[in-house]
């Protein structure tokens, strides 16, 4: 057996690494549509927990979901010409609505040509910013505050499952308000629960601060980035979220009555994360041996597995592990025994590529003493510990959380370790001729000369973002 | 103030009445996208529920979400010619991937035409077929239960919101199997999960059953249906299972290695429902005043309304509102204080028109008394009970159980009154001509000749389903 799971190995190829962890945990596959994934049962399964939990956060802060149609008349465009330019150009547009047959050949019906195409959605503005000149008409309706969970499409030319593909899931909050001040105070809260969701429930550090203005989203007065490292020291920008001014609702002409009766336009908002953030998860956490899942978006969190020798005491042996598995599923924890016919040390290092935060064996030796063994996957192949089946029942939920936070407190510490303060534009270049990977913390002013525009061509770093708690820097990195 | 909240009522334009129901609750809207919808909060909350308790059962039974490409290379589908014909033709396509701005004004790019063509998915049997021929390898990997909640698309003619839109939301849920009775099974598993949700959370009653050849999905070698009926007598296609054979999986090649080592073809089911359910619920529960929903779909299952005149003891009375409120959310019922400015008429009518099981008043002498009236929905406008709050708080949730089931009881009684049983298709003609507007069951082979033909042509009625528990006969009707 090879002495790591994962070949190669995050040091001997970062990029091939990634793409391995993903296919032995089997959480997607490349489709056969161009650029796109598909997102296999495992893999989904994250990312309902991480919806279900955003999901919650949402609805508590006072947003409701709502559904608009993915197909967006090119015409929606054409009032948007800053956002086409910077963004919209790379998509994917339907043009026709009829298939025919000839000669038992299928082919596009050229009788049925649409007479406006259409765009499917690269993001929505435009989509909601026409619905919300219709439904907020007075100071009465704001704010007004949705989200949209939905498939998004961009034409990508370099895809990465996860990272970057044609098309991708994600949501997407749009909200309204009567004042400009409103609109920040959204943009912000929003941004700063990007911030808190990493870290308490997918346990990845994380900068988040404004971004420079070539960084910005199009049609946005300012854009806040969540920007997260991977263990090659690269930026992955994990969510963003914008204050779009009055920019979308002058377009669309979102206006309102306010109080005292006068015509007003309303200031918009709209801030997103997609399956990008399934990326994020495993860039921040895994190893050599795979993937390694905090436990709030872990499928299984205890995965137990029967230590069999043949056919020797299976039943008794199988059934004690039922019997955990229900008591620990009555505890609210998401627990799978794993009675496939596979051998034992398949089965171990199954769950150890897939991340299961804690794997649990109980054999012959264990089913005589009461006991069980238990490892924890961070903790890596030397942490196996007995001890009675009562005491790991009292205690597996706080070792659950003990494991969330060792992680998070893990990549904190990865993040700082990577990460450099330096005063000039000369320190940041020296750093990046020495070969360093990681974020790289100077003065903004330092970035504004042309200087900068020749260090980020030759070392392909970008100006991520302004970190909130730094007033007057900006981070540089190279980025996914 | 009319006699009725929603005119023209059912009697006066059942069709009409159903477009104004839907605005009058807030549900969804015509979409500037040619023939779709958006679903607004209220009416998104109500598929949200639905989503959630129909999740919960898949999940019971062994299914695993995925989530698949919605673009489908155009030569998947000249692998399944029969499946194009029947069903696939009339297709959005995408053929271009880029959009182009010349003189200020933005068109598709003509240089980025697709050398292949995408369908926006129709529906996933190709995509999951393509994607199975990979997964399934032996035995050990069956059955397979996949299911994908995501959008469809279809270019419908004649649209109707949440009935027949060119983009809606859907479950497909797609299994494999070694052994055509275990496909078989399956089919019928799902069939009669969707009757049992029917009743038990749409409180919709149905007639399930095979559909005759003629009403079969393309490729399927047996389709089942669950039928429902609207208030106007017709018939809903609420959802369908079918039995695929080794229709598909000869198409993609799902192969698997049996327990002997020999190389065999997979047997596949799919079946899916969609936001078509929200009209099923429409049609099927709600009156002239607007919107019945049963309680276990609806986002607010009590609502208190404060009972104010003017400002005095305001405060009080909400404050008695709030208290309330709190102790129904802690016993897990979906409650809401309307304490919005509208006057307490408006805001009854309101909540009427969006059909909340359960309205509360509290004004100055329920305060004074410690009691509360409550108005039950579906009992209509002289169904006001007054009791104490103690003695609310503690039969609510059987008052919201027992209106659960009087809603379906309701639904089931209309749906007998407006069907009936001949025995020849002469008999069924005399009926159709008589204007009888309901399903008219009769032995199916009455059905099997050109005079068959002539009455569908005639009457527009066609041959719903052959009812599980009524051998040898079939149901026919109008439908939507």
């Amino acid at each position: 057996m090879a002495k790591t799971a994962i070949t190669p190995t995050r040091e001997e190829n970062f990029s091939e690494w990634y793409q391995r962890v993903i296919q032995a945990a089997d959480l997607a596959e490349n489709a056969p549509t161009r650029g796109c994934m598909t997102i296999k049962p495992y893999g989904y399964a994250i990312w309902e927990l991480i919806q279900a939990q955003f999901d919650k956060e949402i609805k508590k802060r006072g947003v409701q979901n709502a559904y608009f149609p993915a197909m967006i008349p090119l015409s929606f465009f054409q009032k948007e010409a800053d956002h086409v330019d910077g963004f919209a150009k790379e998509s994917a547009v339907v043009t026709h609505y009829r298939l025919k047959t000839t000669d038992g050949k299928i082919h596009v019906d050229p009788e049925a040509e649409l007479t406006e195409p259409y765009v499917l959605r690269p993001t929505s503005e435009t989509m909601i910013g026409d619905a919300m000149s219709r439904w907020v008409q007075s100071y009465r309706d704001l704010p007004m505050k949705l989200n949209q969970w939905a498939n998004v499409f961009r034409w990508e030319m370099r895809t990465r499952m996860f990272l970057r593909t044609s098309e991708f899931l994600w949501q997407e909050g749009h909200c309204a308000f009567a004042t400009p001040q409103d609109a920040h105070d959204n943009a912000m809260e929003f941004l700063n629960l990007y911030h808190d969701f990493g870290r308490d429930v997918l346990a990845v550090a994380s900068f988040i601060g404004e971004k420079t203005p070539e960084e910005r989203f199009p049609g946005a007065d300012h854009t806040y980035g969540f920007e997260t490292m991977a263990q090659d020291g690269k930026a992955l920008q994990s969510g963003t979220s914008h204050d779009l001014g009055q920019h979308f609702s002058k377009t669309f002409n979102i206006t309102f009555q306010n109080v005292e009766g006068k015509e007003e336009n309303a200031y918009t908002t709209s801030w997103g994360f997609s399956t990008r953030l399934m990326g994020a998860l495993i860039v921040s956490h895994s190893d050599d041996d795979g993937l390694i899942l905090p436990p709030m978006v872990a499928p299984h969190q205890v995965v137990i597995l029967p230590f069999l020798r043949g056919d020797d005491r299976k039943e008794e042996i199988e059934n004690a592990c039922r019997e955990l598995n229900n008591q620990l599923i009555d505890l609210g924890i998401r627990s799978l025994v794993d009675d496939s016919d596979d051998r034992s040390s398949d089965k171990m290092w199954k769950w150890i590529k897939k991340g299961a935060p804690i794997r649990v064996e109980i054999g012959a030796r264990e089913l005589d003493a009461g006991t069980l063994s238990y490892v924890r996957r961070d903790l890596g192949k030397v942490s196996k510990e007995d001890l009675s089946v009562v005491d790991f029942v009292a205690k597996v939920q706080s070792v659950l959380d003990q494991m969330q936070k060792d992680i998070y407190a893990k990549h904190v510490q990865f993040t700082q370790d990577h990460t450099v303060k330096v005063s000039t534009l000369a320190e940041a270049e020296a750093k990046l001729k020495d070969g360093f990977a990681g974020f790289i913390q100077l003065p903004v002013t330092e970035t504004e000369g042309d200087a900068f525009e020749k260090l980020k061509e030759e070392y392909k770093v970008s100006r991520r973002c302004m970190p909130m708690d730094a007033e007057g820097d900006v981070i540089i990195a190279k980025s996914y």
